[in-house]
C-alpha cells in the first residue's frame, strides 16, 4: 500500500473550517488506497499567543516548563483534525512527539531528532489509515517534552519521511519555490525542481521556504520534498537530488536577505590584539557574524563585517567596552542593508556567473559593500533601496 | 524530608495572576522544607471552551482524539505554574499523566487508575523540591492518553496520595464541607471533621464536594484528605477514618439531592413479565434508577421510582415502546422533586434518628414520596418547593 507523508503548516489549519478541508482532501487519497501519516503545526497564531502570556510572566523562562506548553498547541490541532476525520469514517489517530517515537537530544528548545522508532507505525496501520503527528516536539531520554525549534514541524515531517523511506510533501499558502520572492520580482518564476544543495543555499541565504537543517536531513537520506499550496491545484516545486535533475540552470534563483547591518572598525594600526578582543566578544553575546573583510594598509587597518540588525543592541555595548581598552578605536554601525543572493548549482559546472553578477551591478550604479561566494552562490551586500532594482535585474539577466 | 500532596482546583488557578499567588504560597511551604506534589486542573472554563470547540464539529467526537484534546488544559496551567516558580527559583518540574506514571483502564475518557509509579518522584525530588502533576489524566497500556472523567483532578490528587502514603490537601473555592447548602441554610456549619463513610454518602447523595470514588480510594489506604479554601486561613474540613474522629454525632449533615423526577406505573394486575420488559428497557437506556417502591393489592400493580431528570427524554420512548405490548400499562412522569437526605455515622449506633426526621416532615405538613434508608442515612423525596424548608427544619432539629 502507498504511503505519503504530509505536513501543513499553521495557516493552513488556522481554522476548524480549514481542518475540514484539509480532512475531506484526506479522505480522498484514503480512498484511493494511500495510508497517510500528516505532521500539523499549531492552530494559526496559537504559539505566538502561548508565548505572549508567557511574556507577561517572565522574560527567562524555563526552557522544559516552556516546551510542555508550548507543544500543547499542535497537540490540539492533532486532535481537532482526529474529530473531524474519524466522524467522517476515516479510521485516524492523533499522536504526540513522545507517542509517535520521536526521540531528541539537546536543549530542550532547539532539540534535534536522535532516533525514529518506526516499528511503530507499522503496527497503527494494521487499525488506522491515518495517523496525524504533532510536529515540532519529541522527547528526550528523560522522558521530557521538547521542542525542535525554529522550521520544526517541516523537520518533523521530513525526519518521519526519512525513517519510513517515503516522500514528504509540505504544505504551506505559496506554491513551492520561486526563483525569486514575487512579492518583490512579479515576473518570478516557480520552479519544477530545485536540487538539495540548492535549496539549502536559498534557505541559508533567506528564502525561508525551509530551514537548512531539514533540507539537509532530506538529502542525507535522499528523500524527495514536494513543496505545494495547500488545497490547491496549482503545481508545486521538487526537491530532489541533483542527479535525478533533468535540466540543469547554472542559475536557478535569488535570494534577499533584507535588515543586514554594516559594520565597520578602524584603528591607525595593525593589532591583533583588537581582532581577538572584538570577535572574543562578538562570540560572548552569541552574535552571528556574515560576511567579513579586512584591509591594513599605510591608514592601519580596516575591519568591517555585516549582521543581522536584531542583535545591534548588544554591538553597542561591546563596543562602548572596547573603546575603553583602545581609545582610538572608530567604529561605524550603518543600517538598512541587503544581501542579495545568486543561487545555482550549475555554477559548479559553468564559468563567468561571478562576472555577470559584477557586471549587471556596475552598469546600474548599484554600489556594494561585501562580497561572497560559495560553490553555487555568490553573495552581495548593497543598500536597501537598490536592493530590489538588483534583484530585477539579476532576474532578467539570468532569464529566471 | 516532609512530604504533601496539594491539589488546585480550575477556579484557584483561572489566571496568571492566581497562579502567581499559589507559587507565593507553595515557595513559603518549601522554604518550611517541604517537598510538594502539586496537582491542578485546567484553568478556568479551558476544559468547557475545548468542548465547545469540538460541539461545533460533531455532537459523537472519538472518545480517543477527545481525550488528547482535553488534557492539553491541564497540560498549559502545569507549564505556567512551573516558568512562575522555576522564575522565583523554587526548583520545579511539570509532569502529564503519562510523565507521573499514572497508568489507567477502561474507556478513553472514564479512566480508572490501576497503577502508579511511586519510584519515579523519589528520583525527582533529589532535583526538585515541587513535581507540578496535570490532573484528571493518565495512560493505558496501548501509550494513549486517557481522562479520568468527572471529579479526575480530585482521584489523581488522591491516589498519588495513596501511592506515596501521604496526606492530600483539596483547595477549593469553599471552605471544606458544611452540614448542608449555606446557600439553602445560611446558618450550615462547616464541620471539622467527617468519616469517609459520611462523606462517600453526602457525595452520592448530591453534596458534589468530592466524587464518591476519590472518596473510596481515601478510605481503601486510609489517607486523610484536607478539604481548605484556597490560599484562605479559614479551617477546612478532615475527612478521615471514623476510629480516629474524636467526637461523634448521630447527624453531621443534610444534602440535597435535586431535579429528580418521580415515576409511576399502574398496571391493572401483577405481571412479572412487565416489570422485566421495563427494567430491561431501563438498563439498555443507562438510566439509574434509584428509589424503587413496589405495591401490589386489589387494584393491580403500582410501582414507583425516582431518578435524575436528565435522562427523562429516554423515559418517554421506553414507555411510547412498553405500551405497545401492554395497552392497559399507565404512566405518570413527574418533576420537581427533591431528595432530602439526613446522614451522619453515629445513626449506627444511636436510635430514633428516622423517627424524628418523620415526626419532622410530618408536623411542617410536607409529604414525601418514597423513603430509603442505609447504615449510615435516611433519604425522603419531596416535592421541590418544600426542600430547603424540610432542610431548614432539619438542620434546626438535628442541631448543625
Amino acid at each position: 500500500m502507498e504511503r505519503s507523508i504530509l505536513k501543513f503548516g499553521g495557516t493552513s489549519v488556522s481554522s476548524l473550517g480549514k481542518i475540514k478541508e484539509i480532512a475531506n482532501y484526506l479522505k480522498k487519497r484514503v480512498e484511493q488506497g494511500e495510508q497517510l501519516v500528516v505532521v500539523v503545526s499549531a492552530m494559526g497564531k496559537t504559539t505566538d499567543q502561548l508565548l505572549q502570556q508567557v511574556s507577561s510572566i517572565t522574560s527567562t523562562p524555563n526552557e522544559q516548563d516552556l516546551a510542555v506548553l508550548l507543544t500543547t498547541g499542535e497537540q490540539q490541532t492533532i486532535s481537532y483534525l482526529s474529530i473531524v476525520l474519524n466522524d467522517m469514517a476515516v479510521k485516524s489517530k492523533p499522536l504526540t512527539g513522545y507517542q509517535a517515537g520521536i526521540e531528541t537530544v539537546g536543549h530542550h528548545l532547539k532539540s534535534k531528532i536522535s532516533r525514529i522508532n518506526n516499528t511503530l507505525f507499522e503496527q497503527l496501520f494494521e487499525t488506522y489509515n491515518v495517523l496525524i503527528v504533532a510536529g515540532f516536539q519529541g522527547f528526550n531520554t528523560n522522558n521530557e517534552i521538547t521542542t525542535l525549534g525554529r522550521g520544526g514541524s517541516d523537520t518533523t515531517a521530513i525526519a518521519l519521511a526519512a525513517a519510513h523511506e517515503c516522500p514528504c510533501e509540505i504544505y504551506t499558502d505559496v506554491a513551492g519555490v520561486y526563483s525569486t520572492d514575487p512579492r518583490i520580482y512579479p515576473q518570478a518564476k516557480r520552479l519544477d525542481s530545485v536540487s538539495y544543495e540548492e535549496m539549502m543555499e536559498m534557505s541559508a541565504l533567506g528564502a525561508g521556504v525551509l530551514v537548512t537543517r531539514s533540507v539537509e536531513i532530506a538529502k542525507n537520506y535522499n528523500i524527495p520534498i514536494y513543496l505545494g499550496k495547500t488545497l490547491s491545484d496549482a503545481k508545486g516545486t521538487w526537491i530532489m537530488s541533483q542527479t535525478e535533475m533533468l535540466e540543469k540552470k547554472a542559475v536557478t534563483g535569488v535570494a534577499l536577505d533584507k535588515d543586514m547591518i554594516h559594520v565597520t572598525l578602524n584603528y591607525p594600526h595593525y593589532d591583533t590584539s583588537l581582532m581577538d578582543a572584538a570577535f572574543i566578544n562578538l562570540e560572548q553575546e552569541e552574535i552571528n557574524v556574515d560576511m567579513i573583510s579586512q584591509i591594513v594598509n599605510n591608514e592601519g587597518l580596516q575591519l568591517s563585517f555585516t549582521m543581522k540588525d536584531t542583535e545591534e543592541r548588544q554591538l553597542h555595548t561591546i563596543f562602548f567596552r572596547l573603546k575603553q581598552d583602545y581609545p582610538s578605536l572608530y567604529y561605524k554601525i550603518e543600517n538598512h542593508f541587503v544581501k542579495v543572493s545568486v543561487i545555482g548549482s550549475g555554477m559548479r559546472d559553468m564559468t563567468g556567473v561571478a562576472s555577470k553578477v559584477f557586471r549587471t551591478l556596475i552598469e546600474a550604479d548599484i554600489p556594494f559593500y561585501q562580497v561572497t561566494t560559495s560553490e553555487i552562490s555568490i553573495s552581495y551586500v548593497v543598500d536597501a533601496r537598490n536592493s530590489e532594482k538588483a534583484a530585477h535585474l539579476l532576474c532578467e539577466r539570468f532569464e529566471l
